[in-house]
């Protein structure tokens, strides 16, 4: 059954701040101990500077977004599309959002524009998700 | 510089059993507290039957090979996509595998075939990763 409360441009949004700990337990989570992450001296050398939080990790945030906000409870993930754009670095305060752009008609399949965004960047995370969602959350 | 170790059809792969207590650390580290991860009663009403694992935390699992193996240390993400074909249940054993399918000539900018399997249902999760990497990590 379709959502009808659910319409286009219905949006939501997080705002987090992802500190050391949250990136040495998803570096654990992951399997991922790229030292971009986890190593000031060595990150201190990169382009960016400093270390930066893993890109799978603000992209998680799109998760919490649609199974907790919209649609909400129920929630299926079908697919995501994620481009990086610009790094985001620990402790640096990150939204996220997730808006509907497309509902189907025939089945509760949605299509959802998710980005990230930072004071100082801009738009840093930029993708696309496909969700199912059958439950009536409203 | 073009690492040119690297080579067209290149692969890495891990095997990872999600755990009760991963998918609560996860649900804390994303926000997302579906009760499809973390609910057996309400899991067990749904068409999986039982909890399964939170799609982007299977991903993460690319995340980790790009980083830790191939093409390894240094490695930046610039995008992945990802499909969700069928679900990973909790202490269900995965395999997630990379596998270099396009290096560019003029940038180190790497194209990876993405796949998560399950012995159960095969290919559970497909995607292409796009990844840079100037380190020589050989």
């Amino acid at each position: 059954m379709i959502n009808d409360k659910l319409k286009i441009g219905d949006r939501a949004s997080i705002i987090k701040r992802f500190v050391d700990e949250d990136i040495l337990i998803f570096s654990e989570l992951s399997n991922d101990k790229n030292p971009i992450h986890l190593d000031s001296n060595f990150a201190s050398k990169t382009n960016f500077g400093r270390k930066i939080v893993h890109g799978m990790l603000i992209a998680s945030l799109f998760s919490g977004l649609l199974g907790e906000k919209l649609p909400g409870k129920g929630t299926i993930y079908l697919g995501q599309t994620i481009t990086f754009i610009k790094p985001v670095f620990i402790n640096e305060e990150v939204t996220a959002s997730v808006e509907i752009q497309y509902i189907r008609k025939d089945k509760p399949i949605y299509t959802l524009k998710t980005i990230c965004e930072t004071k100082l960047n801009g738009i840093v995370v930029d993708g696309e998700a496909i969700v199912k969602n059958s439950i009536q959350s409203g």
